[in-house]
């Protein structure tokens, strides 16, 4: 079971209705819609995917981090968490 | 004819890495696999989507926001640019 | 005269509000203030110096982009703003 | 004592240059130097900020919300720390 175990069903479904957003975008490009539009599409699916990450993220520090604090200090847990987290930020 | 229309295939062949991507991370997430591997995954199809918009950005602004100045003298083209911009940077 | 002078007093009016900010945060840190508090304020800062990023691109564009677009199409001068909003963007 | 005290002398030095390089922003408005030289500078002081930020919030994890978990359970530790994480990834 995973820690984000209790989100999976909310999860699945905005990574489904993105991998969709994705999927328009190749249509709007295919028809060459208006760039504007293309750019406004583009940035939806930038924060719906951002939004996921902070799920995850939520889910991941309530437990797996905390789990790893109690059972033996989660110092390398945090680390890893910190180096995630950097590249989530880019 | 759009203004991308030069860097079609190149942002196609992308939009369908994305969504490739985007597919994988369903599997990961029906997997249980650990938050910290989808979060890198996530943070990749960040970078991969913003990569499109700025490919798209570029194109817009050498095609229609230069047609557009040479014109008609492109102000409202620009504001409209300008508001994309904020909303692709948030 | 530059691009931005019609802003130049709202601009030089944000930028000693976060120079007065920046000051702030060493007086927090220097006092051992909480560190939520400390990185609510630092949120804070980097918002209002996007903010002034974001007139200074709005007037680049309507002013010097444009000019360069009408004088010799342009097309270095966009160049040159791609390359700095994807500075901007990091 | 602070979270971040073993980094204070580092998270000082680094807000002072940042107080320097925003000052130095004020000069070159002032003196109408290019636009795409200040956005130059105004990515640097939003990159140098971010960092403090990641430094702080690497202390505040393994400080603050370590102690919070072993304590009592941390919860709401988290909570505040996911509410800041969203604010300060804007």
């Amino acid at each position: 079971m995973s820690a984000y175990d209790k989100d999976k069903k909310n999860i699945l479904s905005r990574l489904r209705r993105i991998e969709g957003q994705v999927r328009g975008l190749q249509k709007m490009v295919d028809e060459d819609q208006y760039c504007i539009d293309i750019l406004t599409q583009i940035s939806s699916v930038m924060a719906a995917t951002k939004k996921v990450g902070l799920i995850i993220l939520d889910d991941h520090i309530h437990g797996c981090v905390r789990d790893a604090v109690k059972k033996e200090g989660g110092v390398e847990s945090i680390d890893e968490l910190i180096t995630a987290l950097e590249r989530f930020m880019k």
